[in-house]
């Protein structure tokens, strides 16, 4: 299987390899938290041996739900939000044509609801499907979630119309707790196909789940392969003899000491976008509490060098990049000789198009260095399943560790209750009669 | 026409009006620098009175242009970068359906090409339009960067191989300089239509010029209220009647004076994703600079409270948030009514999906103001030509004051450069000679 890599050297203007060595001891604490379950948060380990402990008859009945769909729908709408979106989004994303949403689907097309409260967003995807044949698949542990709750009311109502209840229910898949909540006792009652969201698994950290890999399947991508990556990421980095998730924590955390508050994941391929979006709710979840933390971002170039490269090159001098450099493109395209030249790009005529994509990549690497900006690497040999699996765990693995590092509780997340809170007292949900008063009060 | 509002009470928790008002001369003078042309990066303020100053005859002849590439045109792909790309990206995402991509196309498709240097990106579209009438825009200054220059290469002979040269040529309009360049040779060579990019006006402040203009008309909207909803802004703000440029300039200045490092943009509508990514282009290059600038980010929320939600309520107390609120929705859809109610979600049956979304906007700004995140609102009545050409008015002038403020040159963008020098010398440019020679020693 081709590996992943992490390159550090040119973080060392900015810091000493000493200073990374300098957390060894709090890097293999927090791999010993993970393993031995000692840490804070340590209910939600499931995550840390899941991709070993994945049976091959969850895989094929997961594979056989997801044939079944292909082969009855032309479009699945994925139902969730936060973890239990961005997973299966990155994965899609990141292994489909640039240009799928434009090309005829190649058996069933995966779009998200349940993301947002958009009134727009729901009006216009009910109006995309009033002519379609679809299906559902409803992921939330709880089923009551607002986003997805008003996601799964109305397009369920939308297909019962549709199909009738009896047909309905044969295309709708529900992953959920596996005994408790309002989802699964919809799906009891219905007889809905479902799919267990394991209790010590956190959103951020259920991508291997059904969670992720039903629409991952149902796209029509393997993952077979995709768990077999993070499973050999899993095992070695379990046992010792891979070091890249320890390299990658104590590294980002030696630059946060030196005051580097801003880390932007940056990608030279734009299919990677969301799996930076994946990442940054990985990261900024995990560690953006107590008043610290990295702010997570991200980019992609060369885009973004003709919008954020400014700042980046230039501007405050707080922030590092870890970029996600990918060794192989999937086509070959070369730049073709022009006999005129007005543009002057015969110099570069005959070379692929990644070879300048390449150039691009270190000659923006050397600037941003000089300019004061550390930088990581992460390289992935190709964009595929096997490697997406081992990413997926690297960062993982590499997000608990950090967050112990840190000194901060990797697996909770009491912030994103807030604007909840004060939403339902604003809506008048019913047991938040209190809150209501206080919020009205407080808006006088 | 309706307008929009910036509202900043909610920022008092942090700086209090004292500390805004003590930039009123320093906005003041921003502003005067704006309109008599005594600051820095004055040779670029063409952008001040562009709008008041764009001939009806220029809006026709470019309405008439996209309305002869939309009968000829299926796809027409806009080629370009930086300000090349965002401008005309951000309305057009703004203004269509959330699923335009997935729906067969109203007129003619605008796809964007350029803007990166991925191999798989160019081999897709290659592919994508090989069975489709299209046509070109192909928009640079020079007619030499990098990225565009490669993309218009290959698609040139692509379209030139699919019609025949003269043909070709007919469906491929230019826009670049008035007089000199690559472009500006080969497009009187080949006869293509061309437009003018004014030399006083940098490409992050050009999309009210041809640059944005004619791609959106091709996408099918109203340039002339783009026009004069800026118009109507640019007028208001120069007399001095209208001072929401200078409210959102001081008071960031004012927040980032103690010490609010990070600005996030935020929307509660996922089509306003792309104004955020012109938004940082905008900001960060012009602020970005002499180891200075707040950094600029962007959320989606509600989807992004599920990600980002708890670094923004608990992370370092470092950001503040500028928050798109949009007053309506284009659509009508209700809650439905599930008599089984196990999703809870009866309490809001009935209503309206955007007054949930309202009051997670409002509950997240108190919880984001409680726990120490200054916000300020942008409202706008809703998203439409007239109010979103208010709104880049606002911005651009908005920004020019917060560049004079924070004592930058607001219009130059010197950083860019480094990462471009370095790929030319690797990748051997001619005239690069020596600095291949120097990037190589320093490579080992």
């Amino acid at each position: 299987m081709k590996q992943i890599q992490v390159v550090t050297n040119d973080v060392l203007g900015t810091i000493s390899r000493a200073d990374i060595e300098a957390f060894d001891a709090a890097g293999k604490d927090g791999l010993a938290k993970l393993t031995n379950g000692t840490g804070a948060g340590n209910d939600f380990l499931g995550w840390v041996t899941l991709p070993q402990e994945t049976s091959t008859a969850l895989l094929d009945d997961i594979n056989a739900t997801a044939a079944s769909l292909r082969e009855n729908c032309d479009v699945v709408v994925a139902i969730g939000i936060g973890g239990s979106y961005l997973g299966a989004k990155a994965v899609i994303e990141a292994l489909q044509s640039n240009f799928a949403a434009l090309e005829p689907s190649k058996g069933c097309r995966v779009v998200f609801a349940g993301q947002n409260i958009g009134e727009d967003y729901m009006a216009e995807l009910q109006a995309y499907l009033s002519d379609k044949k679809f299906g559902i698949i409803v992921i939330s542990k709880s089923g009551t979630t607002t986003e997805p709750a008003i996601a799964f009311r109305i397009l369920r109502e939308q297909l019962e119309k549709q199909l009738g209840r009896e047909e309905a229910c044969k295309r709708i898949v529900a992953v959920t707790d596996a005994a408790r909540g309002a989802l699964r006792t919809l799906a009891t009652t219905e007889g809905y196909k479902t799919y267990v969201i394991p209790d010590n698994v956190g959103g951020r950290f259920s991508v291997l789940t059904p969670v992720g890999l039903l629409p991952i399947a149902v796209a029509g991508y393997d993952i077979r392969a995709l768990v077999e990556g993070a499973a050999v990421m899993a095992k070695a980095t379990l046992d010792g003899s891979n070091t890249l998730a320890l390299t990658y924590a104590q590294t980002r955390n030696a630059l946060y000491k030196a005051g580097k508050k801003i880390e932007i994941l940056v990608n030279y391929n734009p299919k990677l976008h969301f799996f930076a979006e994946w990442w940054k709710q990985l990261y900024g979840e995990s560690e953006g509490k107590d008043h610290k933390g990295i702010f997570p971002a991200a980019v992609d170039f060369t885009t973004d060098l003709h919008s954020m490269g400014q700042w980046i090159q230039d501007g405050e001098r707080t922030i590092f990049e870890t970029v996600l450099s990918v060794e192989s493109s999937e086509n070959e395209l070369r730049i073709p000789t022009d006999e005129s030249n007005l543009d002057g790009l015969n110099y570069i005529a005959g070379k692929r198009i990644d070879e300048v994509n390449k150039m691009a990549e270190l000659g923006t690497r050397i600037a941003h260095v000089d300019g004061g900006v550390p930088n990581m690497r992460i390289v992935l040999p190709e964009i595929s399943e096997t490697v997406l699996g081992q990413l997926i765990y690297f960062f993982e693995a590499a997000c608990g560790i950090s967050g112990y590092i840190l000194g901060v509780n990797p697996f909770n997340q009491p912030g994103v209750e807030a604007y909840k809170k004060n939403m339902f007292a604003l809506l008048e949900k019913p047991g938040y009669e209190e809150a209501t008063a206080a919020i009205r009060a407080k808006l006088g």
